[in-house]
This record gives C-alpha cells, sequence and structure tokens, in this order.
C-alpha cells in the first residue's frame, strides 16, 4: 500500500547525510524524516516545543491533538516553534518498514530492524540539530509519545527545560507486554502474514490486533454508555464498531510497522541496566505527569510512581471514563492541564544558558 | 481432537430420552450431559448444591475448586449433595460442537447451533429431574458460573433456596461483548478455521484467543508481580508464558466450542425483554455476591448493581490483586466468604415447601 496517501501536504522531509546508528548497533541508511511545524522560530532559537505522538499517530497534530494547538492553547503557534516528527518505524513519511531499503531496492517489510524508543528520540534529535534548533521549552506526549517525553529528558538533560507526560510509564509492564504480544500473535496467525514477507496486508489479523487495542484503549465504562447491549439486526452495535475500526485500520497502517512499534514500546525501560529509580531521580526538570482516572492500559499507579520519583514533578489527573484513550477524547480538560502547567514554568526555566554541543 | 482425555474416570453420564429444545426454537436430538456428584443425596431428596463452572471448565469440581470440596467447606460433602454437570454446548463429555449430530452421523462443528446460558441451566434442570432432587439448598458459580446461577434463579425460583454469585454480571457488557469478539477474530484469521469445518485446529487462532484472554483475567499488577520485566534470553517471560499457555489450551479445548461458548456468553442478559431492575428485584433467595476487588473484565460496579437491585442480597469483597481469575486462585478467601454466607443461611430457608412441580 502507498501511506503517501496519509502524508498531508504540508509535510516536510529532513534527509539524513549521515547513516543512523540503532541502539541494537544495527545501521540504517538513507534515513529520512518526516515532520511538521507551526508557528516561528525565533532569533534565540530557543522557543521550541516537541510533539511526540502515539503508536499510530502522525506528524499531523493538528489532525490528532487539535484543540491543543493554536493560539493561547498548550501548544500556542503566536509565542512558540512547535514541532512533531513521524516516529522512525512509522509509515507515514519516516524511515520504517514500508521505506525501500537502499541496500535492496525494496522496501524492508519484515527486514526492517528492532528499534527503541531511545531511538526514535535520537533520531528526532538529529532533526532538531538540522533545523538548527537551539533548545526545547518543553517535550510534551502521550502514551508512546510519553515514553519519549522521558527519554528525552533523560538523554538531553540540558535541551529540555520541561517535560510533560500523559498517559505513560517508566518502563512498559508486562501487564502491556502480554496484551502486545497477543495482539502480533493475531498477525501471525493470517495466512497472508507469511513471515512478515506479504504482499498483501495480512488484513484480518492486522484488524483483530486493532480490535483487541481499540477495546483496550476505552474502558467498561466507556463502551457501556456508549454501546451498552444495543444490536443492529443481530449483532452488537459494539461489535460492528470493532469490526469497522479493525477495517479502517488495515486501510491506514502496515502491519509489519505494528510488529516493529509494538516491540519497540515493550523495549521502554528508561532504566537502560542501571538503577531504575536512580534514573528517574536524575531527571530536574518540572515535570507534568498526567493520570487518566480509568486508564486500564497504563494505570494511574504507573504515574504515581513516576511522579513519586521525579523530583520537580506534578501529578495531574485527568478524570475520565474513557480509558487510556481520553488523551485524544477529552482534549480540552487535558489542554487546560497543560496550560496551567506551562503559565507556571518560571521564564528563566526556559532560558538555562545550554551548551553548545549540538543534540 | 478426543476429548474423551480430559474427561475424568469418575464422570456419568446422562441420556436424555427427549429432544432439548433451545431458546432459539432449534432442537437438539439424543443430547447427554456429564457431570459429577460428592456427597450423598439425602432421603427428603433436598441437600443438593449446584455448581456452576466457567467457560473452559469442565463437571470436575476437584481440579478446579478443590480447596471448596470437602467436609466442612463451602461444598460440604459431609452434609450436602454436591452436583457439577459440564455445560451445554462445552467438549468435556456434554452434548456439544465436538459432539455426533444424529441427524449427520459426523460432528456438529460449526452446525452446532447458538445456545444460551438459558439453555445450559435448563439442561442442567432436566439432569436434576432425572436424578430425582427436589431442591437445591444453593447454587453456586463465578464468572460463566455465576451467569447461570442467575438464571437459575430467576427460572426456577421455588427450587433454589439461596445463590452464591462469583464476579459476574446481570447482562454482558460491551467490554466483555468486544473482547470476546476480537479473540473470535483471532480465529477466524488462522487458515486453518475453514468457517469451523477444519480437520486440523485453528491453533494459532486458538491460543491468541487464548493469550489475549488470559491476561484480561488477571490484572497489571498481578503480571508486574510475577514477571515484570523478566527475560529468558530475549524473551520476555511473560511473553514465554502467555504462548505456553495458548499452547496448553489448543491441546485442551476446540475452536468452535470456543465460538459456541463466548457467543453465549454475549447473549447473556436476565431481562429477555423484560425490564433489568424489576427481574432483578424479583429474586427472593438470600443472595451472595462476590465482587474481586481489581476484576477489570467484569468489574467490581456490575456486582454493586446486583447487590443494590437483589432485596435479599450481601455484597462480599475478595481483595486480590490476580484480577477475574482470583475465584480460582484466591480460594482460601472465597472459601471462606462462601461458608460464612452458608452458615448464616437459616435453615427454614433451606427448607421451603417447594411445589411439586418438575425442574
Amino acid at each position: 500500500m502507498n501511506y503517501q496517501q496519509f502524508i498531508s501536504p504540508e509535510t516536510q522531509f529532513y534527509q539524513l547525510s549521515e547513516p543512523f546508528a540503532l541502539e541494537s548497533r544495527e545501521v540504517l541508511s538513507g534515513v529520512q524524516v518526516a515532520y511538521r511545524t507551526w508557528g516561528t522560530l525565533n532569533a534565540a532559537r530557543d522557543n521550541a516545543v516537541l510533539v511526540c505522538h502515539a503508536l499510530t499517530g502522525s506528524a499531523d497534530v493538528d489532525r490528532w491533538w487539535e484543540p491543543l494547538l493554536g493560539s493561547g492553547r498548550s501548544l500556542d503557534i503566536d509565542l512558540d516553534f512547535i514541532i512533531c516528527s513521524n516516529i522512525l518505524g512509522s509509515c507515514y513519511g519516516t524511515t520504517g518498514a514500508t521505506s525501500i531499503d537502499p541496500k535492496t531496492g525494496t522496501s524492508y517489510g519484515s527486514t526492517f530492524p528492532r528499534i527503541t524508543i531511545r531511538d526514535m528520540v535520537r533520531l528526532q534529535a538529529v532533526l532538531l540539530e538540522g533545523l538548527q534548533v537551539r533548545s526545547l521549552k518543553f517535550v510534551i506526549g502521550g502514551s508512546l509519545g510519553g515514553m519519549q517525553v522521558l527519554e528525552w529528558a533523560i538523554l538531553y538533560p540540558e535541551k529540555v527545560s520541561a517535560i510533560a507526560i500523559i498517559a505513560a510509564s517508566g518502563c512498559h509492564s508486562a501487564w502491556c507486554i502480554g496484551l502486545s504480544e497477543a495482539q502480533r500473535q493475531a498477525i501471525y496467525a493470517d495466512p497472508n502474514w507469511q513471515n512478515g514477507s506479504y504482499s498483501r496486508q495480512p488484513a484480518q489479523g492486522l484488524a483483530t490486533a486493532r480490535m483487541m487495542a481499540m477495546s483496550l484503549y476505552r474502558s467498561w465504562a466507556s463502551f457501556s454508555d456508549r454501546f451498552g447491549r444495543q444490536t443492529d439486526e443481530a449483532t452488537f452495535e459494539i461489535v460492528n464498531y470493532l469490526r469497522h475500526q479493525g477495517q479502517k485500520f488495515v486501510d491506514r497502517f502496515d502491519a509489519n510497522t505494528y510488529i516493529t512499534l509494538t516491540h519497540a514500546m515493550d523495549s521502554h525501560d528508561i532504566a537502560h541496566h542501571a538503577d531504575y529509580n536512580v534514573v528517574l531521580k536524575r531527571i530536574h526538570q518540572p515535570a507534568l505527569i498526567v493520570a487518566i482516572s480509568s486508564d486500564g492500559l497504563y494505570p494511574p499507579i504507573e504515574q504515581e510512581e513516576l511522579a513519586t520519583l521525579i523530583p520537580n514533578a506534578t501529578l495531574a489527573w485527568l478524570q475520565s471514563t474513557h480509558g487510556h484513550d481520553a488523551f485524544l477524547m477529552d482534549m480540552t480538560a487535558l489542554n487546560n492541564l497543560v496550560v496551567q502547567f506551562r503559565d507556571s514554568l518560571q521564564p528563566s526555566e526556559s532560558m538555562h544558558c545550554f551548551s553548545a554541543a549540538p543534540f
């Protein structure tokens, strides 16, 4: 499938001049990053705000976080230079499984290497260096986006003035890993999967994975309120809804990409063989940690842990019945939390003297 | 596969002499019920206790609820006559998709009709009539078993003196229906599925469904405590665990049976086109409703609702980190709750004058 159709015309592309080395020590050549920006980078080049997207997202913040983007909002296009890039391994313009491997001339497919959250963040840093961004006023993201934010705080402590982490954890739980694996197995069960070397999408497997995920992103209350036991002819509305969501997803996302990115999420562990608590305690930036009251996938206990261990953290609650997806649904409330946080930041905190070291 | 190997030698079989009509108006001929008993039916034939098993269980209470079975326990084999039958549609001795359809001489497979919880309960009533059981001191079950208990109270109000419902609801939620459908879709995605007319199990699809279910039966805390992020070589222990559980399940359960029984669960709604609240308010028996604090599949809000609406109900909490499966894991605590409940029952409540009407 041609994923170009999903890349908005405003998207810009950054070509890496150097090979990009992964944590696994594998090296990718000819890497491209798709990104979008809003607002203007100031002369001091220090008014940038980085947005990190979630699993199946893209650089198009205006498509999935529109209520947070605009004048006077969390992502204030009058004051700040907002940047979002499609993550490494995705299929919306940045190098991933659907890209052409320059070594073979055909798409990577299942040969695309295992990547980590840290790899995604390091690639974003290369982009920011290319754009000559000097420092980041804050980095923000939910779910997989929040994992990237944590890695930003740890990898580039002097470049990042503040962080906002929504519905994420310091390491991927056994719970999330198990549920991810079940989704991958649904893809593997599809006869079109062909061990990843498919010519046609393993559509039924991928749709099944999405149906599982879409359920887990929501909650008992969310589904009860919206669907209850209503039927259309003999089929429950919730079943029609999930089947529709599964089909829609197959039409816009790639199975190898889903495998790559869910493995990357499973690899998430900010400890990286160091002491987990010590690593979190070293984060010095003001940190907003948003917990969603009904999140069953990244439950509040995970954000409470982050807020306890990160010294300069504020825990904020997004009260919602919608489950994990509340960060993409209850956006007005979320915007208010983030605006309050950014208003609380001292100007000085956004004007640290950064070292001249590149990202 | 021959499921005979999983049927314990103590199992007895009851053959229906008459055809068995389903709620759907389809009629099954030559129906057989596999059942087990413990203790002795007294002369008055009124000391029977019926145990209803969950989705993948069997009549072998001593295999899956052993800590509740025995002298002085919830299921007191000194005082009571304990009965458990394999449910209609299962593959452990009672007629189901793996049974021979007398009309064709081959196994039903995917032609086995849609059944309901009420069908299961009505078949149990036929068995009890055959055994000349006069009344039931109580009916008890967890999960799908608890759904059957509710139907027992509603269908045979004069035969049942008390009920104990664990981790179940008055109707299957959109949440559970959605998660069930995703599991069924994993089976449908398997090339061996063949629309249910398989000669070899759709093993990968069924294993995937089980992996998903096994996760949902547990909890974030349960998996975190037991597995965390431990790995064996490069594979997370939780992944090894779930793969193993998936494989084990394929070796002991049938895919069409899984489809049949999950659809039956989805059909669960004690209202049956009447007013839900009114139906629950009509239940007159003393009722123990056990909620599991960490149950994410049948969350406590469902048991709180039952306990609020059933007039003579007691809500008891099984405090556990294990999730829905706590009713099969924290069995000593569960046994204590049930023993307390049965001790609270007035002897008169177990000695109602029942009508002579057959079950």
